[in-house]
């Protein structure tokens, strides 16, 4: 009986994945290669092949077996792996069971045609173009997570789906602490001056790029034989399956630099994707839907290791030789590049510290979104006030303002803190790796960096999401989430870099 | 009554459509992108999907309106679009009822899992790999029609399938009036002797060689707006929807000229698919399934236009400009070199005399399969026994012999004779073009190539496959299918280039 419901429970999980794994490639070939006269045609297959997938999750039947497989005799007998995900899939379950399908139809239809909207409005700098879209996309998130946890505030409820456990109460804890550590550090390094970077303007071969994003992704070991590349309006990485997870960039001439670090950016991520343990396929710890510990990995490899020195020193022929501009720029002078902090419009391309306050000042926007309600017309100056209040510059139009990102085109609010959840991951990370391993720099001019990969794999990849983020930091670093680890290492780092006392 | 049904059947036409389109595009990731290791992942997705889409078209409640529309008085009140779709369908859904799900399942699997053995077995030259997948296509395959049509010989019904209405007598005919045709004309064009071709001998920039294909398809009258391409193997062209119709292509680095052929020859399939009557959307004749009637469009643009010099003259400087090796070439030179007619192995690269004869060979050789019954193993000696016979080489190993193509790997038995079939039907669309626009050369070399893709696009393209090929001769051609016309163009043409009397 119990094994009967179990393969049923397991072929159903299969089909399921079928859906996921058909809409995954749908979104990717869109923002990858779709052209324009095909796009109703994709949106229809989208919307459709969405609505079909949820059905499959708040089918009745799938019900029964969930609730069925939670009866303490039958879980019991099932293995951790198992458990867990007759659990995550039984709470998700009843939050969409709670989802009118209609609603649900429509709201993934509006969010596909907003994405849209927002490529031609960032293009075009317009947000007259895109507010309207923003507006409905807002309004039926809200809606959505209200359908989910009806009891729950809204903000809450979705800085949770990002990363379970996870609440504003924290966060407002540790970006407080940030925000506090940040800025004489910020104080100081502006007082240093900024160096001088004229040898690398210039103008960069675009296929060159692309190579150099190929020798990136080996050095730090994205396994391509297990993914695939392609080029996109905005970096991304996307999982079809455990050996199948693609990255995207986007190159301009003129910066090779920015798709150097978005390559080493979305490498980290598929890095992570590429070794969850295959044993976890077609159950719920394949599937890692924490993006603050999803972007602690990306970004472990973009800053904590791709802005060092160290990093480079195996490489930096390699480079000189796909780009020859390179052969002229010392190291040093590179090192400096990568590592210019000053106050910037764009946050994918602002260096690692100044980051920080580009997402203090999202968070603070989605804030004013969900709890203060503030009218969208009103979001684009909000917006340029608080860039101008937390790094004291002002974007001279909304292409380099509020219509810079994605994420709110396609209803992903609650995701950006993340990115800063991440970061401060990291610097545990850090401080828990030298522990044991001893200083990241001379693994990395030694050119060991696969040791600190394996590294990740086996302490935090391979697990896939069964540990929340929380029991991964008590596990890894044996401590709770603090934003001193990462204070540490940015002072440090940068008193040596600009000699200046810490 | 009748437009409540007739209402349901367009909404189950939307929704079989939605099948088609996620099945291309799986299959066409399959083919560029998806890695090794994600091959297993997409052939569950490919085999659920498959399985699904059957279930559809050999649905109790899709036969039952296919049944109440075919009734007289339901069925006059349709549009003619209509009509057409629910008398194809109908005849499809019967044939397909007949095939047992679990079979067709199978079928799907065993196919898939062929055309990857295909691939690594071709890598390697090795038949042997390949040969257990084709003897279980091909008894597959014989099964599959077998169901399909239990009274007509199994041949008969794969040459009907892929251009409907064709069979091996009228095939017979045609090509044996071309054969006794050829070969008076190969013996001059072999005692004229070969070019001298080394100018275009050295390494080609494969970077370059795309952009040479980019510039080819705009040339010929490609949307790029509709479109887009891919690297794959074998060069093919997928078509997800009448706006999103895309072509692959395949470099090799001392061969620009193959790739630039294919580039036309891809770019000719997919101008007709970009160019269907957007009204059939979602109907019966949105799909052209007669790939005679196909290849024609593709073969007309690659040989009768595509290897004339009057093609190149408006763009060869461009060519030069892309690949500067071409400048040090004559224009006549290059004409020499595409139009360099002597027996060689590989049926993609030949050129369009000898072509025919690969045709025939493959065309006897599926004969022999599923009239003779003639075992595998025996096939690849068959293979290099006809091809000394008709063409005086034999392959030094099976790469460059039997396992060159994909068709059958994935049990397209009966598709070959097409190519040669679109070529006669090139014959008699190049007389009627002539007669009523006046000389091609005169037309191309003034630079109005999008006159003649206009009159493809008007006299066959927008129609889909609301004619039948024999229909669509009559049509433009007032005749019947006839090899005389392209023999007449193949002895016009090359007595003036080799320079011997006709």
């Amino acid at each position: 009986m119990n094994n009967n419901t179990l393969e049923q429970f397991k072929e159903y999980l299969h089909k399921m994945r079928q859906y996921d794994h058909v809409l995954t490639l749908l979104y990717w070939d869109l923002s990858t290669l779709a052209p324009e006269k095909g796009v109703e045609a994709r949106m229809n297959a989208i919307n459709y092949f969405s609505t079909e997938s949820f059905r499959l999750s708040t089918a009745d039947e799938y019900g029964e077996m969930l609730k069925e497989l939670s009866k303490p005799e039958q879980f019991d007998a099932l293995d951790e792996t198992m458990q867990l995900t007759v659990k995550r899939y039984l709470r998700d379950y009843e939050r969409f069971k709670r989802i009118p399908e209609e609603f649900y139809s429509s709201y993934t239809e509006v969010k596909t045609r907003s994405e849209r909207a927002w490529e031609k409005a960032k293009r075009a700098a317009d947000f007259s173009q895109f507010a309207p879209h923003l507006e409905k996309v807002i309004s039926m998130t809200k809606e959505y997570v209200h359908y989910m946890e009806p009891d729950e505030e809204a903000y809450e409820v979705l800085l949770d789906l990002y990363e379970e456990g996870m609440d504003s109460k924290t966060i407002d804890r540790v970006f407080d602490e940030l925000k506090e550590g940040l800025l004489p550090l910020l104080k100081k390094i502006e007082e240093s001056g900024r160096p001088d970077l004229s040898a690398l303007e210039g103008t960069y071969d675009m296929e060159a790029q692309k190579k150099v994003q190929d020798m990136l992704l080996s050095y730090i070991g994205f396994d391509k034989d297990a993914g695939a590349t392609a080029e996109s309006e905005h970096p991304f990485t996307t999982d079809l399956c455990i050996g199948d997870v693609r990255v995207t960039n986007h190159y301009s001439e003129k910066d090779p630099i920015s798709a150097m670090f978005s390559a080493i950016h979305e490498g980290g991520h598929a890095i992570f994707g590429q070794n969850i343990d295959p044993a976890y396929e077609d159950t719920a710890l394949e599937q890692v839907n924490m993006m603050g510990l999803h972007e602690s990995q990306s970004r472990f490899f973009e800053n904590i290791l791709g802005r060092r020195r160290s990093f480079w020193v195996p490489i930096y022929d390699k480079l000189g030789e796909l780009l020859p501009q390179f052969r002229k720029v010392p190291l040093d002078t590179f090192c400096r590049a990568i590592n210019d902090v000053h106050p910037s419009l764009i946050r994918t391309e602002a260096d690692e510290v100044t980051y920080c306050l580009h997402i203090i000042l999202r968070y603070e926007m989605e804030k004013a979104i969900f709890r203060d309600n503030t009218p969208v017309d009103e979001l684009p100056q909000l917006w340029n006030d608080k860039m101008e209040e937390l790094l004291g510059i002002r974007p001279e139009n909304d292409g380099e303002g509020i219509l810079q990102d994605m994420h709110w085109s396609d209803g992903s609010f609650g995701y950006f803190p993340s990115y800063l959840l991440g970061s401060m991951y990291d610097g545990m990370f850090l401080e828990a790796l030298e522990k044991e391993k001893g200083s990241v720099d001379t693994i990395l001019e030694e050119g060991r960096i696969s040791e600190i990969t394996s590294w990740l794999n086996e302490k935090i990849h391979r697990y896939g999401s069964r540990y929340t983020s929380a029991e991964v930091l008590q596990r890894v670093c044996g401590k709770e989430l603090s934003a001193q680890p990462l204070l540490d290492y940015f002072n440090q780092k940068y008193a040596k870099l600009y000699g200046f006392q810490k």
